[in-house]
């Protein structure tokens, strides 16, 4: 190793010392886009895709292959001569979707939703005990309608919930749905019977992209809920607006609902979600 | 393609040129280590904590962070300073799974299989129908036990379809084993009750990573089947050997079952299972 290190830090940068490094990062830049290449033609090609694609010299693109073989980045099939992304890759991969954290990934369209709209949103996530909120923001208005993080919220009642039971189909997600549902005893009637209910949501979130609720979960309390899904397709969080039912607008082409959704769709993409 | 060709071909390979190649792999290498560093890291450090772990320059290691960034395979957490894995990375490792086909990857073990112990193997996937043998080797011997690709084999009797019943445990892939298990008619006995035989399988498979059988499918045939596993630690094949049984040796220690899960094992770390 060590090829350009040391003397940074002991000599001048000479012309021919800059020169090097100038070098070695178009030397990255194009390693960076063999691989963006590389993925953007299906995770697979022949040298003569790969450099039409790069609108690079064939030899150029060789070169910096082999080093990708080298470091298992790639790997070359021996019957068809195609260059592959390898196993390396996917470890990287796996490695850039642990990182993928939706909550941390949600703090922009938060403070997009509070700053465009004045409205209190928040990020919530299927916990052991249900539909959880996790990150919060509310705009700075004398009177706001207000979320406590760490709240765990009604699959049935909540906009939040509803797109849980709808989307979030583990038999344990299911059950703890079903357990709320069978306990609603005689003050509340169900709003619907329990498949009936999770079908209509399922429907509802197909054709609508989000679930609006009006005074269901707690009276004079309107929200607009949205998906969060992974790379896997899987939903991973629900993006929620809320405020008091007076001033929020819960129509499906309104702002608000409008504004929920995109974000809901930009996070997801953050999550490698229907990109590739 | 040779690595001293084209741009190259118009001018004679000076001292100098050659010296700009030999620089533009060293940093290759350097951005497929900082890659491969980060993801060791489990997808996001500091940058002294990678130059560290890299055995570099932090001001070189930076250098090459930069294009990262340029790139989108890395971001830099504003809060942190932590340089993670980012979202292009995560699609190429996408790609790269995409890639990741189980059938081209099992050939070398089937290969093996034949050329160190002299026995037909064959790799099977769910298909619609059921387990499906997708591609097979055999011994030039005068005599061998063959299998034709594209057959559908039995959940309950082969050892095949005994590792897919005991771990494919989506729904439809039940449905046709419970299919098969309610025609059995009056002329065959079940193994056991259909949800005891697939406990059994579950408990078997994860004690001996494979299923042995003797001439429960065909009279006088005996195969071994262990499980191959993606990234997702999902079941994605099944490689199995078979013989006559009067020659073929299905002890858990012996070197067939030996050799058989040590390849399925091969393929699924080269799938991208467990190693991260």
């Amino acid at each position: 190793m060590n090829a350009l290190s040391a003397p940074d830090n002991l000599t001048a940068a000479t012309p021919a010392r800059s020169r090097e490094r100038r070098q070695s990062v178009q030397a990255a830049d194009t390693v960076v886009a063999v691989l963006k290449g590389l993925a953007g033609l299906g995770g697979g090609a022949s040298l003569t895709t790969l450099a039409a694609h790069l609108d690079e010299n064939p030899a150029k693109v060789h070169r910096y292959l082999v080093s990708l073989i080298d470091g298992g980045l790639v790997t070359q099939n021996a019957n068809t001569q195609q260059y592959t992304l390898g196993l390396e890759s996917m470890l990287i991969g796996l490695a850039a979707m642990r990182q993928a954290d939706p909550i941390r990934i949600a703090e922009p369209a938060l403070i997009h939703l509070r700053e465009h709209l004045g409205i209190t949103s928040f990020i919530a996530v299927m916990g052991n005990k249900g539909p959880t909120i996790v990150r919060m923001e509310e705009p700075s208005l004398p009177v706001t309608v207000n979320v406590r993080v760490g709240s765990v919220l009604s699959f049935l009642w909540s906009a939040t919930g509803r797109v849980f039971l709808g989307l979030h189909d583990e038999p344990a997600v299911r059950a703890l749905a079903r357990q709320e549902f069978d306990t609603l005893g005689e003050t509340q009637d169900p709003p619907a019977p329990f498949d009936t209910l999770v079908t209509q949501l399922q429907d509802e979130i197909s054709r609508f992209e989000c679930v609006c609720v009006r005074d269901t979960n707690l009276k004079g309390i309107s929200a607009v809920a949205a998906p969060v899904f992974n790379y896997a397709g899987q939903l991973t969080a629900v993006l929620t607006a809320l405020g008091a039912s007076g001033g929020f607008d819960t129509s499906l082409n309104g702002p608000i609902a409008v504004c929920v959704r995109q974000q809901a769709q930009l996070i997801s993409q953050q999550l490698g979600y229907n990109i590739a």
